[in-house]
């Protein structure tokens, strides 16, 4: 039991800590929540729905009155598929700014709708910046829209969407933005940074299981949206009428599921909302982070960039290291971590989200030593190759 | 407790039954499963999945090795609408077979894929012919597939998927099946009745908990779709290849809910599978059917066409009742039932799948009686209109 925050328990069904970018460990509380059958058109469901968009929109801090929220059923890809096609119309052209597999899925995504757009790829983690943005939307006027991705969970990095929301409106353009893994945890107050709609899911920083997404959306674009979608089922403005006018989603909505988030939302709003979920997660970073420094392993990303979400290390040089029985080892000893992404070296990653604190963070780095003894690892230090790859990201 | 059937038990929580076509009353067994968070990606979840698809296409009986199933995100809706863009080409054509509300919906969706279609509608509840279809058929050679709604709990009608199948391949054409709401308890067996493909949801028949779908189609259907989805989402090829690739779904499964249908499958088989189902629900269906006539109600339909699903009721012709209170007493007494879908007379609907039998039916008409008391409705007779209407339904 943590004396610093009493509602973070251990899985009382003895299943191994979830460190990946979710689906992740939740509550009990949350759990349970999933123990009762809701009929989806009552009105004691319609009153959880509302319960629900309520608190999500109030997470958007001051501003947030010119917002609505729009759930969707699906994973969170069902939802960004969602945002662009309602929102990019017919005839726009985006620019979307990828490092990593999610800025790549955006503009995958687009190739199916048959949306015009531009890939500014900046590979495997280097962040896009505000002035390459700025130089991008000044040399195509075409562009209407911005896609960017808040944390991008396949390296980790915390994307500078300040900077970039910035640019955007400096151009006089539109910014959408992908925080599926941040939102929760990491601020986008309306009144602070300024975009269009965003979308999450259930199963990421609000710590709910997963089975929708949601869309906060400016009012405005929820009205002109009508008449964009490809698909009749992520129709955003045919689900926000719907949800309107009838209290009800327009498809069978997963009821346990939004019964669970329910109970996730008020957790949240009783650790301190994002400012407390945020630190939380921080401080689960830091000592994680710093006792696997300890040990020899490297992040790929400098401080600066490394988000509270997840973070990516090398994996050792030595070459008894083999990621497979890393995983089983650490998974024998209660912690599911996650393979890496990047293309050029070997790594893998370490969620720092979920019901898991600073205590849980601590015997994941003992976990991690053990099973390189067992592995005969001598040293965590990642090759060369890893650390000359890293130097292209000036901090 | 029941004697017939000792897994049948009331709701543990004392939530009301749901005597609708689903989200339904699941047993707690099946909630039970969802207490516990497994990563996507794990070894143990992707077992899960292997099991679960193992199972739903087990359930075809003979004839299933032509089959595959690929599970989806979403609620039913989203199967149906991935179904019909996956195995349609862009230059096919479809006949829409409509008596209701899923038929009129399959239509609105090929109208956001573009897709070319002919629709026929048969209105509130008429059920299309195989007589209606070959004639459809040998006047317009354009047309490739026919999408058929197995049963419409529009009504509640079970429509002749039998005999509209075989006026589909006698002419050369390819069927597709929306049997959401019948899978499970109506036998759809892959060597008695000829299709490319079928939908249903997890919360429907094999009773569990809301959040995905699953289609069931041909292997040389599911290699013939690449490319044909207008959604990355929905692309029901992508899904299928990378599922059979790594043992994963493309993006983030509903995994609770995956544990509670999994729980489902095993109950189902339990229970005698799709006939021992199917016998409950037949029983359910006839106990609430012939108690709520006695009470005076009468149903929409012939027994003919009754499906074991759901059972649409005129509301009475007295005055005194109104619709709302009636829900809200029923309510009141343990059990929500449905409003009615009809567009010419007054009805509403009563629910028969889910975790109840034939004692609880009891219940539902005894509540019935006393919630009509309580109005001061001295006789469930419906209006002469109602009689009128369905007298254009020859049995």
């Amino acid at each position: 039991m943590n004396a610093h925050n009493p509602r973070i328990e251990p899985p009382r069904l003895g299943e191994p800590y979830l460190l990946t970018p979710g689906p992740l460990t939740t509550s009990y509380a949350v759990k349970e929540a999933m123990l009762v059958d809701w009929g989806s058109w009552d009105g004691d469901f319609r009153a959880m729905t509302r319960e629900m968009r309520d608190r999500l929109i109030a997470l958007l801090g001051d501003g947030s009155d010119a917002f609505d929220c729009v759930p969707m059923q699906g994973s969170g890809t069902f939802s960004v598929e969602a945002m662009l096609a309602s929102f990019i119309p017919k005839d726009g052209k985006a620019l979307v700014l990828a490092n990593g597999a999610y800025g790549l899925r955006a503009a995958q995504t687009l190739d199916y709708l048959g949306r015009d757009y531009q890939l500014l790829d900046k590979g495997d983690y280097l962040p896009p910046r505000g002035d390459e943005v700025a130089q991008i939307l000044a040399t195509d006027p075409a562009i209407s829209h911005v896609v960017a991705i808040h944390c991008e969970t396949s390296s980790g990095i915390l994307n500078p969407v300040e900077e970039i929301s910035e640019a955007v409106y400096a151009a006089g353009r539109k910014l959408l933005v992908d925080s599926m893994s941040a939102f929760g945890a990491i601020p986008l107050e309306a009144s602070k940074i300024r975009y269009e709609a965003m979308v999450s899911s259930a199963n990421k920083c609000i710590e709910g299981v997963p089975g929708f997404g949601f869309i906060l959306a400016r009012n405005s674009e929820l009205e002109a949206a009508k008449g964009n979608s490809h698909s009749l089922s992520l129709d955003v403005h045919a689900q926000w009428a719907h949800m309107n006018k009838t209290g009800q989603w327009r498809f069978t909505p997963p009821t346990h599921v939004v019964a669970a988030f329910l109970e996730a939302l008020r957790a949240h709003e009783a650790e301190g909302g994002v400012t407390g979920r945020g630190r939380r997660y921080i401080r689960n970073r830091d000592v994680m982070v710093s006792g696997m420094r300890e040990l020899g392993f490297e992040t790929l990303l400098d401080n600066r960039w490394l988000s509270p979400i997840i973070v990516t290390f090398f994996c050792p040089a030595d070459p008894n290291f083999v990621f497979s029985r890393f995983y089983e080892l650490m998974k024998d000893k209660g912690f599911i971590i996650y393979p890496g992404k990047l293309t050029m070296v070997d790594s893998f990653r370490v969620g720092c989200i979920g019901q898991m604190d600073e205590h849980v963070m601590r015997q994941v780095v003992v976990a991690a030593r053990d099973s390189l003894r067992e592995m005969d690892v001598a040293a965590a230090t990642p090759p060369e190759a890893a650390l000359q790859e890293r130097a292209k990201l000036a901090s």
